[in-house]
């Protein structure tokens, strides 16, 4: 019976991936099965279904039941998987599960984890629960740890990991291999080898040259000394860039002193590629970023993240709302001129805002720099002056197709072209002004953007109005 | 003297990088300098150079010469490296670069080219150089290219090579090692092994476990076969997504036989998931993505891509401007009323964008589907209830202090109390029901829901105005 559930599992988990989407319904099926078992206490059916998954699929399964049903479930996972589905799973399992182990298991748990594991698992426990666990590992180990909690936040040396392989210049290929077969199965990578001089890093040899070049060969010869590298206080963000750039697998990490440190994973560089990528969009969307995902971050935690820029932004729209009111005797003799303050300040909002994010995805791509900033207006500002025309023309046919008011077309039109130009010159200058003096690019999207375009259309709309036409 | 150079714009280089940042101001002194030896014909010292040079950063330089320049620079590149600078360079040089090549330089290149790269290349040159590259290669890697070429844009089969290690199950760790030995040099990647049987996918085994194994062990011992693969009309977005779940090197593509056919690597995986991003970004404000970059797309395709959601929501945003004119007795009689119109307009789309966001980069990222409808719009209702009652707080206190009137303060925050609640739900809901109908969730972010977010608010605040106030 085990085997046959154990088939159910594999035979839904295959299914749903074939059409290149993995079918929630059948993971969901799956789930249920489990959970049964589990409820049941048929451990060995269990231990069959975890040995055959795939270690991160085990820690989505894991997440899903209780807290004491999961510590039950993670002792049954084969050993040589136990360490690599907990550094899958979210840090309050993480906790729980290391309070409910003995010091044994937390022991074994700890000589298998990667140091960057280990090290991202300490800095979200508790105070108390880091000295338990500083006190089960070994004095070398515990220096070492110690050593990478100090690292900034956010910096190379925070994400990276202390196992690599390092060889020496005078290592032929023969004894670089025989070094790896020693050492290699507890490095967090083999395919990129450190060439180390009196702890410098001289070059760097890939696993691909020592697997395909003659066992005579050293070190000296093969490595690569063009080496891309960052230092411990390198910001991630810019590690992440490298890695895209130049197509890499690992990227060592120096200390002041040039000497190495660590090395830098594309696993790890990936998850800080995503992460910024939407700590971007969030706050093009106005919000202040969070570390934790949509359903992990509560109700309050939501609403204080939101709320800063929308008092800001509420505020300042006001000024609008003032300016509004200097044009209470043109909007009593005329009222239909309301009726055109909506289309225009969405009109500017919305093409603002289209400069404006290509220019901040610019940035963040690293396509688009400061020193450009003329080639960006001028690019935008003749950008606005075709879009602002057709948009003018659509709307004037419009307004003469519904009032028959000629004048009201030609004022509207006017002013439409006018906040078309302007919204797209603020959106596109900027998020490159704040990059200049070291802000935020993305703070500049949308919302802020958005509040000076409405100021300037209605000043566009009501002075072409009162001025020109004298209405 | 060529030396000198040689070590001025290494040395440039490397102390740009010392700040994790390489300094733009030293890359362009190094260009300056390449430049200048260029016109000065200094070939050795420039074959210096781009001997050292890492292959994007030439790729980068070369960009910047002009066509005929940009031809005597590739051919001054070491052989060993000039594939790899080639297949970093953007299309239209690679184009550039064909066109003026001899029948023999184009068959080195084709040669030493990986077989996504030469399919990249081939689909965006015109038809008569594709014919040309078709007749340059022999006829079974012509079948392949062919093959490669029909599989539909954006899917796994586009982006993959076909050139990976295969082994058979009782191959030895020996015998794999020297297979690899043999023909590892030409593959893309040989960090993944594929072990096939019949042409079937039987299991992966990796280099880690071939260089830390002992030599007798056979595949069919080593191999996983828990096989995380994709098929070849898979969408390059899931692709990409299962790169970042699993922390995969490689993935193997399968035809609808179950056939191995190719591999995606991480690169290019990483490749897709940075365009997704930036389509879901440049979708949200309301723009038709761009294949290429900023500067690359010419203005008139700029304009495009932004007129057609312009004239959408210009036009949509009148019907709000319409239903103004329904109120404009009211506004005629209390003028004042307008004044809150922009403000609660703009609250309203904020609200409704950051909602949207929200969801949308959780749809992206796999946390968030259409199951969890419920549970988004009751937490973001909660949120919008403390979001709605500070913000209203505020906004009533400023205007019992400006205007000293109680009706307009408790009118105006209970119209923003509203509108920010409304917002919310609408802009949590409609992604994800975008996402139920297969349509995109992006397109349906800031701009669509502040068009109804407009309407609603101004609805809400004149309903509240005329009706419980009867102003």
């Amino acid at each position: 019976m085990p085997g046959a559930v154990v088939t159910r599992v594999i035979t839904g988990y295959k299914t749903g991936q074939k059409n290149g989407i993995k079918e929630r319904e059948d993971w969901t099926m799956n789930r249920d099965i489990f959970m049964e078992l589990m409820v049941k206490r048929e451990y060995k059916a269990v231990r069959s279904i975890l040995d055959v998954m795939n270690t991160v699929d085990i820690a989505s399964l894991l997440e899903e039941l209780d807290d004491r049903e999961m510590a039950t479930a993670f002792r049954l996972i084969p050993k040589e998987k136990a360490a690599d589905v907990f550094s899958n799973m979210n840090n309050a399992m993480q906790s729980h599960l290391v309070q409910m182990f003995t010091d044994q298991e937390l022991k074994e748990l700890l000589d298998d984890l990667y140091m960057d594991d280990t090290v991202d698992l300490l800095e979200e426990l508790p105070a108390n629960l880091v000295t338990q666990i500083l006190e089960t590992v070994d004095g070398e180990k515990r220096a070492q740890i110690n050593i990478l909690l100090n690292y900034p936040q956010d910096s190379a040396g925070s994400i990276m990991t202390t196992e690599y392989v390092d060889l020496r210049k005078d290592n032929t290929v023969a004894q670089a291999l025989a070094h790896i077969k020693k050492t290699g199965i507890h490095k967090e990578t083999i395919y990129t080898c450190y060439v180390l001089d009196n702890r410098k890093l001289a070059g760097i040899v890939s696993a691909k040259d020592l697997m395909t070049m003659d066992d005579d060969r050293t070190m000296e010869e093969l490595m690569e000394t063009d080496i891309i590298s960052v230092y411990t206080h390198t910001d991630q963000e810019e590690v992440a860039r490298l890695f895209s750039r130049y197509d890499l697998l690992a990227i060592p990490v120096l200390d002041m002193e040039e000497r190495m440190v660590g090395i830098v994973t594309v696993d790890d560089a990936w998850d800080v590629a995503v992460d910024e990528a939407t700590e971007d969009i969030t706050k093009m969307a106005a919000m202040n970023p969070s570390e934790k995902s949509y359903f992990d971050t509560s109700v309050i935690q939501h609403a204080k993240n939101r709320i800063v820029w929308l008092l800001v932004l509420m505020l300042s729209a006001t000024l609008t709302g003032t300016l509004l009111t200097r044009y209470e005797d043109a909007i009593s003799v005329v009222p239909l001129l309301v009726a055109f303050i909506p289309m225009l300040m969405d009109t500017g909002g919305n093409c603002g805002s289209q400069s404006a994010t290509l220019v901040i995805r610019g940035i963040a791509l690293d396509e688009i720099h400061f020193k450009d900033l003329f080639r960006v207006v001028y690019k935008e500002f003749r950008i606005s002056l075709i879009v602002g025309v057709i948009l003018a023309a659509a709307n004037g046919v419009r307004i003469l197709l519904m009032y028959r008011n000629m004048k009201l077309a030609v004022i509207v039109s006017i002013s439409l072209i006018g906040t078309v130009v302007i919204s797209k010159i603020i959106g596109c200058m900027l998020p490159l002004l704040a990059k200049k003096v070291n802000l935020d690019p993305a703070i500049m999207a949308a919302p802020i953007i958005t509040t000076l375009v409405d100021t300037c259309s209605i000043a566009i709309y009501f002075t072409v109005a009162t001025r020109l036409f004298a209405l």
